[in-house]
């Protein structure tokens, strides 16, 4: 059996090692464009940062080792260019020498991987433009940086001296993953950052009020962020600076840019073979991988996945499903019935001391797959025991179902203890678990790692008490209509309140219950929605309406409703 | 209806506080036998150590606060002496002036809690013997820490000024969780420590080989570990020096001395009421968490519960589970059905920046319940992407079953990622997944944070390899009589190597597999059995009886077989 497998980053290289462990005798051919293969791409903003100093540590395994251990012939700056499905051969083209030979194969695997957006605007060829893909990506940004810009810097960006008082200015385009990292990244080289996005918010993954928190940190971070303002073009001053000009007008000078708009699947091969695309642009595959043709697969950032949660077509260009998929391909061309059962979207960001993370469902992805049966509840908790130094507070919102309780997703951001929740929350995810399972789970809890209630069993508390019918809860944003009852203490109110909430301070709030309507629905009102919670259990006991307006003040001040920013320590 | 509580710290608490907003009209009252409620008894080592300074800081809720917003009636100080359960009445004891009054309830809730064990060794009540239960144990350490003693110290341990050269020394006994955060909190006071522990191994809930990675831990760190010795007694010595004797017949002298040698339930109560008590001598509870008198709940570190994985009764004194049943039972005395799931033992515990978490069974708990339908593999990662800076390796041993794949419990040791992975491999746990279900587990990745294959899913790798046969596995336990082939390339084997070993490295086993016996199995040796799960794919291809010894060296060194320490970047 011969294979071939075009594309050697993630998933290819996993999909050739796993295999030659299969199948000791297959003859597997694995050609990839670029010079290298098994390169780390996610470590490439690290190494533009200088924080992964040597490029050589980029590189996972080397063609040579591809070689020696796997068996595998390798070819380096070699592409695929044509498939012939009906003669089941490939031409390859040798980009050193632009030699065309043609090979046959009896499996093929795709995995091309997806292409940095480049719209053909005015000057976007100019140079000192980079998009961040490859390892050679990575050198060419180093060098420019570590050149003298048209006389304005003598710094060094890898060894931090720095011999002019102005730094150097880069402008980010977009403000997904790879953005941020940039962003990040550059920032920590001493540049001046200027994120600019087309969208209304950064991290496309998150719902927009999380997104929210993220850009007031990077603002805190001294990033200028431009949202809702589309790069229309580029240009370059006499004096050598770049200016990034957006659709509203705007100008922003830099003397490097980093175009992180997005990926396209790299498809044309595929398409030009006649393979089915999916309608969001992808390779369409099945859950073993194999695209219409049962003969070839596909794997990784070229292809379409089930949504984990919605079951709807999606694209999510990520490492860890590229990596599986890879090795689901080759268990399929070895004969067993290996299948990848979709893609979650579980990932992480780190920006700053910040960790953004995510997994599954978000409210606008709900929304968008025409689903309508779910609540949401926002948390607000310290990443670990408030009394042990170092606990920073969790901004946490979990979308479930309300007619079985189970949970669809989850966003969290904080500067600790992200990674240990979204897990958990993946995890739960992946195995269909309920809200009242998340109440039960047991987590690991020492006061530098947690709480006894960890954020996780807080989550699936709260939505218990929502299911149950025991916290009736409203979100801001239908707060019009009922009586504002604000249940903190006056020195909190003197911070930020709302216009027009009345206040009773929760241990008063038995004693007073007289000064409430009986006719009208109480919405309470407190900082993080727990004390709210309290009160709306006297208020119902005692025969009043009343709901718990989830997230309280944290929430309102993330939705923009408030001027105050949310305490210093949350993302 | 009125209810009594007696105890007031995690179950008890979390019950009255529950209880009320399940119930704004029951009659709650709370007795704790000490002077604060609700206060954080896992925080009390690092009072101790002054890494949490105010003692204030403890104090998670107030008496007050219990009345004002709860309207639960608090009595600190006063002591639960008898119950009369045919009555349905309690006499309570007032600390301060003797006086016992009777109250009768409806429901009674006991959350005594657990007691240091002091065994009545001559010596134990010298000046200077310390046991961790409550804040004013922690007060008096304090205090104790603080004092110049015996004239040889003008050490303030809160300040950090030292005036003397020789440090304080402390001794330890004990080498569970509490001991060690003692270990820790005194050595980061500056004092010179020794753990004395009668057992075979620090840590109980780890397994012996994976507990001698963290006495070397604390090797490393200066810690005198004594293990198999047990404390035969205490003396005081002229100059005000105590010492400790140990069964062997040592003498350790110490200005301090800590007992933390466990716990025990405290029933005495539950007793003399008869209410029946479980063979592991704590109160016997259902999964409603009511004792043999359905009027009579108990929760928290006073009660057995069932262990969630092999099903049998046991002691698990955590805080976690105490909240949780403190809930349940609130909940079924408001007449909901709610039910306790059995206790995972899910644990953390920092050791200087050591991380040491665990999960679900143990070998040793599997054994001990009769289990024998299972297998164990040890994976040996990177805490995050390599190429990144800050990665440490995680040690880590899975226990699962053999006839479904079953995860059964998890052990993780390492300085960074600890946490995520404990808690993804609890959440398996309570979901019933597979180890075929971590292989395909979406975790957080980012270079910062985890691999695009995790370590969760690379033991669900290694697993599967291992049940779908593909790589048969011995442990080095049992791999006399093999034809011992190491696959590592020879400067790897000039540190340290097995006698009698063949080597051939991997990238020649193809062109060398004359060399090997077809008549005797081999057993494959790398440095984490990577590398020797490719040769074992390579031999079993070509005939070849072979298995992969699990863990490779990194196991062998665990296991104390050899004289060679573990990396230095694994606890």
């Amino acid at each position: 059996m011969k294979v071939i497998i075009v594309g050697g980053v993630a998933g290819g290289a996993s999909c050739a090692a796993r295999l030659r462990r299969l199948d000791e005798k297959a003859e597997i051919l694995m050609v990839e464009r670029g010079p290298y293969v098994s390169y780390a791409n996610c470590g490439l903003p690290y190494h533009v940062g200088n924080v992964i100093q040597d490029e050589a540590n980029l590189l996972v395994a080397t063609e040579q080792m591809f070689r020696a251990v796997f068996g595998v012939e390798v070819r380096t700056n070699c592409e695929a260019i044509a498939i012939a499905p009906d003669k089941k051969t490939v031409d390859l083209r040798n980009a050193a020498t632009g030699e065309v030979t043609t090979e046959s194969y009896d499996k093929l695997v795709l995995s091309p991987g997806a292409a940095p957006i480049r719209p053909p605007l005015p000057g976007i060829d100019l140079p000192g433009i980079f998009s961040v893909r490859t390892v050679p990506d990575a050198r060419h940004m180093r060098e420019w940086l570590h050149r003298d810009v048209a006389g304005r810097t003598g710094m060094d960006s890898y060894t931090g001296f720095q011999t002019v008082t102005k730094p150097m200015r880069a402008v980010v385009v977009g403000g997904g993953f790879i953005g941020l990292e940039m962003v990040e990244n550059l920032a920590h080289l001493g540049l001046d950052v200027t994120l600019v996005e087309k969208m209304n918010q950064v991290m496309p993954p998150l719902d927009p009020e999380m997104a929210r928190l993220v850009e007031r940190y990077l603002v805190k971070h001294d990033v200028r962020v431009e949202l809702n303002d589309g790069v229309a073009g580029f240009r370059q001053c006499p004096d050598g600076t770049l200016e990034v000009v957006t659709g509203s007008g705007k100008s922003h000078p830099a003397e490097i840019v980093i175009l992180a708009i997005g990926v396209r699947p790299e498809t044309a091969l595929a398409k030009a073979a006649g393979l089915a695309i999916g309608q969001r642009g992808g390779i369409r595959v099945d859950e073993h991988m194999r695209t219409s043709d049962p003969d070839i697969l596909a794997v990784g950032d070229a292809v379409e996945v089930k949504d984990f949660v919605t079951g709807q077509w999606t694209l999510i260009p990520l490492a860890g499903p590229a990596n599986r998929q890879g090795r689901i391909a080759a268990d399929v061309i070895a004969g067993r019935d290996s299948r990848y059962r979709g893609t979650q979207g579980t990932s992480i960001c780190k920006i700053f001391e910040g960790e953004i993370g995510q997994t599954g469902a978000s409210e606008k992805s709900l929304l968008a797959a025409g689903v309508t049966d779910f609540e949401k509840v926002y948390i607000y908790q310290n990443s670990h025991a408030g009394y042990y130094p170092g606990a920073r507070m969790l901004a946490i919102k979990v979308l479930f179902r309300k007619s079985d309780g189970r949970l669809l997703g989850a966003q969290v951001l904080g500067e600790d203890g992200v990674p240990k929740r979204i897990d958990s929350f993946a995890m739960a995810i992946q195995a269909g678990l309920t809200m009242r399972d998340l109440e039960e789970a047991e987590l690991c809890y020492a006061p530098p790692f947690g709480s006894a209630k960890d954020p996780v069993n807080f989550a699936g508390m709260v939505a218990g008490n929502l299911l149950s019918g025991d916290m009736p809860i409203v979100h801001w944003d239908a707060t019009d209509g009922g009586f504002l009852l604000d249940v903190r203490n006056p020195p909190e109110l003197k911070v930020e309140s709302v216009p027009g909430a009345v206040n009773i301070p929760l241990p008063q709030l038995r004693s007073r219950l007289g000064e409430l309507p009986r006719d009208r629905e109480i919405l309470v009102i407190c900082r993080s929605a727990v004390r709210a919670y309290y009160a709306t259990r006297i208020l119902l006991q005692n025969g009043f309406a009343a709901k718990n307006i989830s997230g309280g003040m944290l929430s309102r001040s993330m939705l923009g409703l408030a001027a105050v920013a949310p305490p210093a320590q949350a993302v």
